[in-house]
């Protein structure tokens, strides 16, 4: 493994505290990068196997190894369908605990990856404790990655900003929606990985339902007079501030 | 005078409470879109003849006819250079008070102006109440020039994004700079501008640390990495979403 | 007119800026309490004639009467179909501007309807003043009610609840849901409120899909283990505290 | 009279929405002060004669001339027993409006006054409407006596630290005390004054036991090591910055 | 031990940090759940024997163990008084350390006890850090017992509401009550398990006082209009949503 | 080593996260003390050895050992420039972590020096994670001191306020400057102690426009009128109320 992304290609990367997070929450912002061009990784820290695979554990005759498999292919079909590289961390969920082993893990992945913005849950989530961990891994891999004294040697990183997709509870949550995306255009692409996860078939219509209110939203934040069509959209808060050269 | 821009020249709207504000929080911003090609516009509501003004007052032998008339040439001078429009309310300071009718007036430059963003006071300023008014007329003007029912034949404004410009006081004010924009290029510019505000003078060497100050931060802000330097900028707090194609 | 509501019949108060906001953001509500048999209240401070009517205005050939009348009577087909009696005040919209005389007016009402609770808008919303003043109003006016003082001889209010309804962006307005009501089984009743609101097609799919999913969070909040379903729900922020005699 | 403080005396200001709010929630700063030589001087806007005045209005055959002239009158006697002037300003209450001619009667105590503190409301109160009123005009009038443009000629004051005394319920208030001035020595006289208000017996017992809350609070903010003993104290927000040459 | 509580008794969890803490806040709400029939267990994550045992310590010739088995004895009769169960998990205190293994103690409560209801500490205490994790702890077991996954076969726990009970000084916790619970009843049940805590006999007036205060502030929120009368009362902030079927 | 602090020397405690912190940050507080005769003690608890040398680790042929030594020497320079006693903990930085070794240690130094105020970093910093972890550990050792039954017969600490000093970016961190120091008659010493810092000489600058222009705002915040003269100062956010006897 070379310690650097040494061409061209920009890249994004993508912390999932459970292996189905990043397909509700940010299938759409893969799929638009994807086409872009970028590199998309996605990290998932655990399977979800215990705390969101009600479905698969009904079924009798389940082991823990068995959810995770079966979490993993869902998963890594989903991963394929967006164009994505995923990754596997599997340190387990309810409750997850971040060894400072898996922080160097993700801070390698900073150095090698050296993406262009991270996505990330909510910094604060009550009905899931795993969620804002996750957020607080990736972001103080983050930093991290950045200090020169950390691997003297190896290119640091810039400044990528960060952004907490959407949690379940939005409002419980204390997540505002900064930024708007449209994934209008890749739609059908979300809505194909959305269908990967078979284990959680009861959320398909939830996560249509939240991209055809974010799509409204978007709209209206552009104005009723726009041109521009938006039907489905994913909402982000970024966390991190802006540098630009115009206002409009 | 007509309804409505019909060129296709992108527009920024500046409402300030007082003559002077607009010169030390946004000079940047104003000549930064001036340069683009923006038409700029700046709407001053009052002289700042009241509350404002301590040094032309002390001078001794001062009505308020002629410290309004000397803010108004220092404010007009200030916009000059920067090349911008600038319009006087005359509506009084310290209290300010906004009627129904000099709402509708500022309504009415939304619709003439349709503007592509708009820069106002922050939301909170205990230190000075005219400030948060500024912004809230300058808010409501927007949202009734949104209206279909106002004003019906006349073309509606869109949804420009709302910013903050940076108070005196920023952590009292609840401000929080979540887009920093680089006036580097238009330094010079600005600080020619803070040099018209006669009757402040104690503030310019304050207003060129604050610039230096957003610039360290915004170079902060895209990473050590990056081959671009910054060393004056203004921080915005943006009230409005962004609606975005692309994250990085 | 009668200075007080002498039977034993229990009542709700809805006080609404717009004559649609009641029926998007709480037609359930009014619906499961008419059923229960309370009496139920609607109060629309303006018809929305200037700002939520654009597709009316776009028919050509209208003027500001006949908008309101094409508003008015969609608002009291609706409060027909949901079992509320509604009252119009008809004080202008883009900008909302409420009088003492009005605020006298709604102090009247609470008086003499002896209101169980009060519904009405979100503090605060950056996409519309008009929402957060007639909140105030019917807060202002909940508390002159209560006053011993005023207008003595009346009987007074006791300390009805107050609920902030769901505004369009519930992050942005601060709005935080700590109370959802099952409105599943009058579901029916609220699509078909929702369809006499011609004006505003556009948000009958997005108000349908507002309802089921705040019923998926209403469910997850009782337990997957509930025995109850519930698919369609309304949120609502309680602002006053409850006083309890048991906490399960 | 005279335009400004001529004395070397220091002055303290409160301002007090009805007549009897100076009694529960200041009333020991009042006395601490009177008996450091301060000139304190108490500004009632209202009696507090339609809202606070229950037992009163029961007593039958009252009218608001009497409500206003018994409130007066305990307000008179509680002022006296502290050591402070008091000036009433009658501008009716539930709901509270204050004219630009009371902010500016209110500019004119300020700047003959030169207060070196002001107390007032907290800032928010869901329980009362007059309350931030009465300390949002308690600013804003500092902040005008403050401007050299108005009454050039006149002292204008300087930065008196504004304080929010303690709200009934403070939790809801967002009120946080930073702030415990220990009343212990002058308690007697806090004591007094409450049973000078004849008209709210049921809140006497009331407010000895937010003092004793308070003095406990402060005993364990000095520490449990410290030699002094606080048996009864008031709560404050201060609300401006404190200029210090020292930290402990 | 049976895996669950297979009997149609409702229950509820008390998690307090300190062997005395349950008392002070929430002694009232187990002696009316338990005058309800409901089975009430009160967990104590430590006896507070570092922390909050001064005047054991002072009395000279003092062991940890002495001062955890006087904490002890105090504790259980205070919870024989009240009809509740309690369990002592004696991690330490000051500063409390939660390994995996005490979590998944009280998980294993949580899905014995399969409680309707759960209390604990405030999220912020800056007086208190063992508080804020107690508070955690229990929200983290709750979560982790709802999970599927999570010693499948076992009943999964519903989703039982979450209130933080009262902290010592409420504002600087960002604790607001937003519900009262009526104790008036069972005081003389609460003052007796108070009269209990021997060790901290300086705390049995304040907390009285507490219950006095709130008693007051419950009556003022169900208005004083009202028949019931409220003479004690303690006050929780709920932290979960409410699902209800009425609004009054 | 002796148990306590036995003369009457007052004294300060700063608890710096990384090795230069203590000097940008709070070097005139400790200068201004110095002078007043406290006994000032910083403890650092790491080096910034990692994530703050920078330029050091550019020079080529460092290793982590070489930073240490170099960043140990620049800090005790700035240190006796200062008049401050200052012990390495050396426990690591990017990410630092603390065990309960490290708290116990930090707790026997505030029963020794029995400091009368403590300074740390914000409680907040999404840039730099070390830093809320230093103020954490400061809070904690600190409640930890103040227990009788910690290290029973040696003398607990009593009260002393917490201030957070003045973080890089300040409103991302929600840091207020609630107080400010006036340090301009040490500011020649704080000059001389932030040039030791020759690891971070871009810092200089920015550190000296910081103390201006919390000059400009120090002086503001005790009114123009006022004749004392604030060239440079320091904020600080005070986390711990005031105990007071006046007001002014």
């Amino acid at each position: 493994m070379s310690n650097s992304n040494t061409t061209d290609q920009r890249a994004g990367l993508v912390v999932s505290a459970h292996s189905a997070d990043f397909v509700w929450r940010s299938a759409g912002a893969i799929a638009v990068h994807a086409a872009l061009g970028y590199r998309m990784k996605v990290i998932c820290l655990s399977f979800g196997e215990r705390g969101e695979s009600a479905k698969l554990w009904r079924k009798g005759d389940m082991t823990l190894d068995k959810v995770k498999s079966a979490r993993k292919e869902e998963a890594q079909r989903a991963a394929d369908v967006l164009g994505a590289e995923i990754e596997f961390f599997d340190v387990g969920d309810y409750p997850m605990r971040i060894s400072d082993e898996t922080l160097m893990r993700l801070v390698d992945v900073y150095r090698e990856l050296q993406p262009a913005f991270v996505l990330s849950h909510s910094v604060k989530d009550p009905y899931n404790f795993d969620h804002p961990l996750a957020m607080h891994v990736a972001q103080e891999a983050r930093v991290i990655a950045q200090a020169e004294g950390h691997n003297p040697g190896q290119k640091v990183v810039g400044a990528p900003p960060v952004y907490a997709f959407e949690p379940h509870q939005t409002e419980q949550c204390e997540w505002v929606p900064n930024t708007f995306l449209d994934i209008t255009h890749v739609w059908d692409k979300k809505r194909q990985a959305i269908e990967c996860m078979a284990g959680q078939e009861h959320l398909w219509a939830y996560y249509t339902r939240v991209a055809q209110q974010r799509g409204v939203q978007a709209k209206r934040n552009i104005g009723i007079t726009a041109a521009r069509n938006i039907e489905y959209a994913e909402g982000y808060m970024r966390l991190t501030p802006s540098v630009v050269g115009e206002l409009a």
